[in-house]
């Protein structure tokens, strides 16, 4: 029998009381489970990522000394626990601290620093030598190595030096982002590395939410013929204790694709939210497939009793789409308000009337509207201390089919990073999860429209989505050009504008609130595009 | 005779036919001023700072095929120009193109990458290897070394290795940043590297707006002995023709303080408005001081006939500052709006009144005003094509002191980086070089308030903001501790409530709009704060 237990915990960043109760919590259940030895993930100590608070010199010494009080507590048990290292010149490394009885008897300090997409560890982080600090120990018997993240995702590094050293086990603890399809890389990963070193890999995972970022938790074993020996659940806290010498553990299944999302998008905003000081919410309820989505993924993040519905029609919305708004806020039962805008908008109309004459109504008409939407929402979050999540997806960020200032208004924004394609395999779902109906087939079936004019509809302005979608993919998330994108000669046109439309919205999204990250290339820390910018292919 | 010439010239990011044809303009007025060699800032040929446009593939072909077709028009001079260079791996550098007689001749690469501040270079270039490119060429019999930017500022990096290979002058091409005092360092740097090295440094920066960034060019030739041979002008596009054999070139004046911060803010000013392809702005003008500076700013940047103002008065604005605003507007000679909100407001209150039943007025009601504001410039904007310019200061947005979607509302902020303190000095400053009258005595005399309610002063909630600006300094520039900032035990409970609003203003700060960075730490790509963050000292 040799133990080791994974604790998938939920940090939070800069929280060191409350991450310090929570590793001691957890500490202590894996010393109840008769684990040897109980593992944490990356920078549990301080919460992951922390970004600049890494520049402050007390924030380092607040976490140092929480190690140090954390390692007097442990006993009859080893713990692997992520903090950050400080060295005398002041120097500061991502790592992992190895404790028994009382003290801290080796630190690994990561090896591999990561400075792409979201990840700006050399801003940071100085580079571990593992001439050092090899990460190796021995636990009844077994030679065990320590590494960290990214460590293990580089062909030759800290593990396989450590696997050439007689390790039989590699621990690595980890806080890495979900996106689509990363649990089946990272499975697959963890398998050939196994395979590769001959040894048994133990890799903890952080689970929750941290402003744009939500992490999957799926901590796993795999044993050294590349056998999933045990894996904890996705998106929840967990301490998942796996018997190495035993193949009778407990190994989740993996969730399905679209509930995965599902899945992320509610632990996402439930984090943002709660973590936050927030309980409550308040959404605008336009009887579109977007907002009805997002109404279902606050209420399954919140509960029915802190989400308010609110529709703000205009002259311009269709009963039809009223009646569904009232449809979906009857199906969740939570609270909802309609609130007509239509005198508000004449008297912005009367007060530019004098300004505006002889020109031509436009968009300026039109977004006073959305922007008189964006108002009344920040009035009741102001006035009752609500949350506001903007229901925009990832389609609309990408060409500013959005204002500024309207339904772009509010803290976070669910699905900022879903195409709506996939914002309808979505609410599918969700409603095939159902007991009873929930978003009605008229939503499904009505064309996407902003309701900003009369028979408006995206599609018209944008292209069918299925069409600007695979556009969008391509440019964002693969920085592909104009050539590659379009196949045909034919779409040159199409292409070339969407492009366009793209790249001159880089304004909006600079002042977009934040959201959820699930793909490769979301619309936050990992897309640095400037604004001014004249780049033409 | 050796005559060198410092194309200190306004590049566009992207703009690579702009960029080309300046580059051949000032190449030609370099060879008819007789120069041997001519250098141009460090990303000439892309512009600088390209972020994330670094990592299309098709950005990085065009910008070597610029530089290729630039290479076969230099003949009878040589020229050193910045690019990016790309190996057969895929690697790219940051470069230096030395060219002679139509062929690149020998590329240095950039040894030492800044991954610190506003700098991401790690996440785009490699490293270059001295030992295959050591920017070392011959001209005339001159030995001379070829270095980029941070290299210079690294003290033992290319440059020490070129003196030591024999080089007697320096080249150091630079995109580098203004600050408040970086031309005394960087000044100071290149004679300490001169002394050192006991070589002529020619260092040529870059000049221009760029986003947050402004690009202070003063490019220079300081000599072995550490004598400054010869200045470029400050915030100007300038070919410096400096004769290395004669004690008689051109050294243009530094700026005195206030009139350097004041030149920064204008062209950053220009060029964001310019580059993005605005010609006019407008601004809401309260006849505070922060509205006057900017309008004032924006004149100087734009000229009169580009400014239109606004003045937005509600219930709670002061005749006197009404007044204000109508005699700045007059002595500026800009085009002047007065729309009052009144009607508006009344219109919001009454379709809110049912909900808001029985609450007391609060922070809803107040920025419902601002809100207002932000929509009717926004519907100017969206009529005309105008750019909005926000008037908020770093005091404000430091503190949240400043509404959401309200008065930051708006595409460009250029006092975003100048503290309440400083605003006044520039004011001061401008209105001691115009020629008749310019912000009213009264518009300094007045206590600053929003005006959000009756008898409201910023002060009062808090504190004066020639102490507020002190902790703000030491916070947000110094990332200093409680303990350090609040020197006298009676401090602490002001400091940490400061710090308190600060930390949770994080979200306001994330949806922003630009502004231009005058200081070491400005809220933009060199504030990486977590919204979510728990952390309290």
């Amino acid at each position: 029998m040799f133990k080791i237990a994974l604790a998938q915990i939920n940090t939070t960043v800069g929280d060191f009381s409350g991450n310090g109760d929570l590793i001691l919590d957890y500490l202590t259940r894996a010393k109840r489970a008769k684990a040897q030895l109980v593992v944490f993930p990356e920078l549990a100590v301080c919460g992951y990522p922390p970004e600049d608070l890494l520049l402050k010199s007390h924030f380092i010494d607040n976490n140092l000394k929480l190690i140090s009080s954390l390692a007097k507590r442990v006993y009859g048990i080893i713990a692997v626990v992520g903090f950050v290292d400080a060295d005398s010149k002041g120097k500061i490394y991502n790592a992992a601290a190895i404790i028994e009885e009382g003290s801290i008897k080796t630190v690994y300090r990561k090896n591999e620093l990561p400075n792409y997409g979201v990840f700006d560890e050399k801003r940071y982080f100085s580079q571990g030598n593992f001439e050092t600090n090899n990460g190796l120990i021995t636990v009844e018997g077994r030679k065990i190595g320590v590494s960290v993240c990214e460590d293990i995702w580089v062909d030759v590094s800290a593990h396989t030096k450590q696997a050439k050293g007689g390790a039989k086990v590699l621990i690595n603890i980890s806080s890495s982002p979900y996106e689509v399809d990363k649990l089946k890389k990272r499975q697959e990963l963890l398998i050939r590395r196994a395979e590769e070193t001959k040894t048994t890999i133990v890799y903890c995972n952080l689970v929750g939410g941290q402003d744009e970022l939500v992490f999957d938790g799926a901590s796993m074993v795999v044993n050294a013929q590349g056998r999933v020996l045990s894996r904890a659940k996705q998106f929840e806290e967990e301490l998942l204790i796996c018997d190495l010498d035993t193949t009778e553990n407990p190994v989740a299944q993996v969730l399905e694709d679209s509930e995965e999302v599902y899945r992320a998008l509610v632990i996402g905003t439930r984090d943002y939210v709660q973590k936050n000081g927030f309980s409550k919410v308040a959404l605008g309820l336009s009887g579109g497939i977007d907002s009805a989505l997002v109404a279902a993924i606050a209420v399954d993040a919140l509960g029915t009793e802190n989400v308010t519905a609110i529709s703000m029609p205009s002259r311009f919305n269709a009963k039809a789409t009223r009646q569904d708004a009232r449809t979906i806020v009857k199906n969740l039962g939570i609270e909802f308000k309609e609130i007509p805008i239509k005198a508000i908008h004449n008297v912005y109309l009367k007060v530019l009337r004098e300004y505006f004459k002889g020109l031509p109504p436009n968009i300026a008409e039109e977004n006073i509207q959305a922007r008189i939407r964006g108002d009344i929402l920040m009035a009741f979050s102001n006035k009752f201390g609500w949350l506001v999540l903007t229901t925009g997806n990832k389609s609309e960020m990408a060409v500013g089919y959005c204002t500024l200032y309207g339904d772009m208004s509010g803290g976070f924004a669910p699905l900022k990073d879903i195409f709506k394609t996939k914002v309808y395999e979505l609410a599918r779902w969700r409603n095939s999860q159902a007991k009873g109906p929930l978003i009605p087939k008229s939503v499904f079936l009505r064309a996407p429209t902003a309701e900003l004019k009369f028979n408006q509809t995206d599609e018209e302005s944008l292209g069918a989505y299925e069409q600007l979608d695979k556009v969008l993919a391509a440019y964002v998330q693969g920085h592909q050009s104009i050539s590659a994108i379009a196949k045909e000669p034919e779409q040159v046109s199409y292409v070339k504008k969407t492009i366009n439309l793209i790249d001159k919205n880089e304004y909006k999204r600079r002042q977009a609130p934040p959201g959820i990250k699930i793909t490769a290339r979301a619309f936050g820390r990992d897309w640095r595009l400037p604004i001014t910018n004249k780049y033409k292919e």
